[in-house]
């Protein structure tokens, strides 16, 4: 068992619309189970992408957020279920930031373009 | 892509201490990964179970919670990494509900007790 303290695992400088604190899974003895926490500042976006495992989107706060070209409206606690290489872009169309828990049955996370170009991460 | 609205997957009748929603994954072409929501009262404790999967804990609000015989301080966004296998019991020693996101590399997700027991969940 390891306690993760949010506080001493610092955002890496990275994607200013979508600053991402993953979980330091692989270290910790995790190989299968990686954990992304996720804010998306207003009309902040990822870019369209995908992933060789399954992912689960824990929506933190009531927002609306636009997925697969649809904007529905999210309450907190709310979830998107995205199976294996479902391709997925996250749009915050609200007026705050929509902060998301994000896991993944994969440690360390690869992401792949929708054509299949991998897409580097930065703490890589 | 499916969306799980949090309001429309009322809780099971079970666990009075610590309340669990799960996502319903299997149905959604989610084999690998589950994610409950969970709820555990002031002085409510889960029993001391194990999982042969990896299980990552993460803290909704600060709280002080019980594992591994161990009281730690624990803020919001904090997270507990468990490898395979690994008991575990979780002791709300706060004066407020704990809620806590858990997702699991395994759906559905299994429950034993530490000598190895199967331990059923109501909605299996």
């Amino acid at each position: 068992m390891t306690h993760i303290h949010s506080h001493s695992t610092p955002s890496p400088a990275c994607c200013p619309a979508s600053p991402i604190r993953p979980s330091p899974a692989p270290q910790h003895g995790m190989h299968s189970l990686e954990v992304w926490s996720q804010s998306i500042e207003p009309g902040g976006a990822t870019p369209p992408h995908r992933h060789d495992c399954e992912e689960v989107v824990v929506v933190q706060a009531k927002a609306p957020l636009m997925m697969h070209g649809t904007e529905s409206r999210f309450r907190s606690g709310d979830t998107v279920l995205l199976p294996r290489n479902d391709v997925h872009q996250l749009i915050n169309t609200g007026s705050g930031p929509l902060r998301l828990i994000a896991p993944f049955s994969m440690a360390p996370v690869q992401v792949e373009l929708p054509d299949g170009t991998p897409s580097a991460l930065p703490w890589q």
